[in-house]
């Protein structure tokens, strides 16, 4: 199949490097460095510096974009997309971007919203590499909308860039589980980090779990404010069930209680296992 | 050397596998089976059932207890212990335990505090493995009383066991950074698991950050118990301005405060970039 990218940073160019052995790729991006930088690496098939060119000779399209960037995208091209392209929507909220593109009424090309549930703390192509999507899990969002062929082509291009886990799930769903998964532990990695001063002296006294808690907190500030406000009443709701948890922790340790303590540590540890049993049998 | 270990966990068990290239390992555990598979896998050179024979051979020995079984271990083996033992202690907390074994007037022996800075989601010997040691941090807490000579053979050790930085530090700065680095990461990955309910499906939704988030959820519920409450007013601390942090997310969020928002992450990607360009500089 021809693919085409639109956005070659971190996760088009992942794409782009997961299909490029199977498909045939050519990419749009606004900066014309990181389609000169694909070409050059044999990422990509083929680039473009012309957007109307590319609309016209590509009718699946991966859209690599900020949140904030999809409507105004479809708004200004929607005279020039061809029918029947289908648009692989990729970013990590849903319900408020499908809210927001559903009022432009577009019925001459389908969008399927997905979510690649994989990312590195880096921004760009150059940092892109396809081991980012091996064994990863990938959502595709439940849309009444879309035609069932173009869900189809996704999931087998899901498959082809190396996911493992393919779930259909529903807008809501998916914003409520991503706020836990992804959103609250960027937030946590943040106020880790922040709730330190001397940060000069710290990789003299850090194992492995401080490395491992605030690698996050190297984050994409442009892309992460537009994730986080679009998702403000899921995140809000997950930061104080949090916030609960660690008020029970330091009560139990204010009073010394111990019993407390010890059941915090068990029901945490069932949890984790619940998760790191169902991981195994995946694998 | 001959090196003596008393406790064959998972610090006691990667302690023998890091250094019986080196040295002549003698080791005693009060479960024998610990003892026994250490010899039947050679991680030790010879296996102890009686205490008492084991502190009459060795006057290096390594003390591989949970901070509550340190000072009843002193008390019950005080008058057996050879003059001019050098124990080593290394456990995750200092002030609490070094204040505690100074009230029994030990004299006729040394006993050096250090840190291994270094851990695994484990128990046991099984889990033991010497890679987690390798160029990972080392901290031997200054103590007047201890000899010179004593530090020095620590010191040596900690080398031969693969740490790359070793630090000499007061027990209370000790505390303080553990609280942070160690204590609080561990008490924000349970209150991360705790604060969802529905772990049986999280596998299909979770990227790196929400698995790098909780892998230290898997606690070691005995010694972390230990641990926490003998640096409760540290930890008390830390949580405080850990929840100062959120707080100020969850407010910027509230009230759609972009500017505030990305404050917020400029401040932690300055922060933790400070961190890893330190660690860089040491490797």
């Amino acid at each position: 199949m021809r693919i085409g990218i639109v956005g070659l940073g971190l996760i088009g160019g992942t794409i782009a490097k997961s299909l490029n052995k199977k498909h045939i790729i050519e990419a749009y991006d606004i900066d014309f460095n990181a389609v000169d930088y694909a070409k050059k690496n044999n990422i990509i098939d083929k680039g473009y510096d012309d957007l109307k060119a590319f609309l016209a000779n590509n009718q699946i399209i991966f859209l690599c974009l900020y949140p904030k960037n999809i409507a105004p995208f479809f708004k200004e091209n929607i005279d020039v997309i061809k029918h029947q392209t289908l648009f692989i929507e990729i970013s990590g909220i849903k319900t408020s971007l499908i809210k927001e593109i559903e009022s432009l009424n577009i019925n001459h090309f389908d969008i399927v919203y997905t979510h690649p549930i994989a990312g590195r703390e880096t921004i760009g192509i150059q940092g892109s590499d396809k081991a980012i999507f091996k064994k990863a899990n990938f959502v595709i969002i439940d849309n009444h909308r879309n035609c069932k062929t173009n869900v189809d082509i996704v999931h087998k291009l899901a498959v082809d860039m190396g996911f493992r886990n393919i779930n259909n799930i529903s807008a809501e769903y998916h914003d409520k589980i991503i706020a836990y998964t992804s959103q609250l532990t960027h937030v946590i990695s943040l106020a880790l980090v922040n709730s330190f001063d001397q940060h000069e002296v710290l990789c003299n006294y850090t194992g492995d779990s401080y490395r491992d808690l605030t690698r996050i907190a190297n984050i994409n500030i442009d892309l992460w404010t537009d994730l986080f406000i679009n998702n403000k009443s899921m995140l809000l709701e997950k930061i104080t069930d949090f916030e609960k948890q660690i008020k029970l922790f330091k009560n139990a340790l204010e009073n010394n209680d111990i019993i407390e303590l010890e059941t915090i540590m068990k029901k945490a540890k069932r949890k984790h296992n619940i998760f790191l049993k169902e991981k195994k049998n995946e694998s």
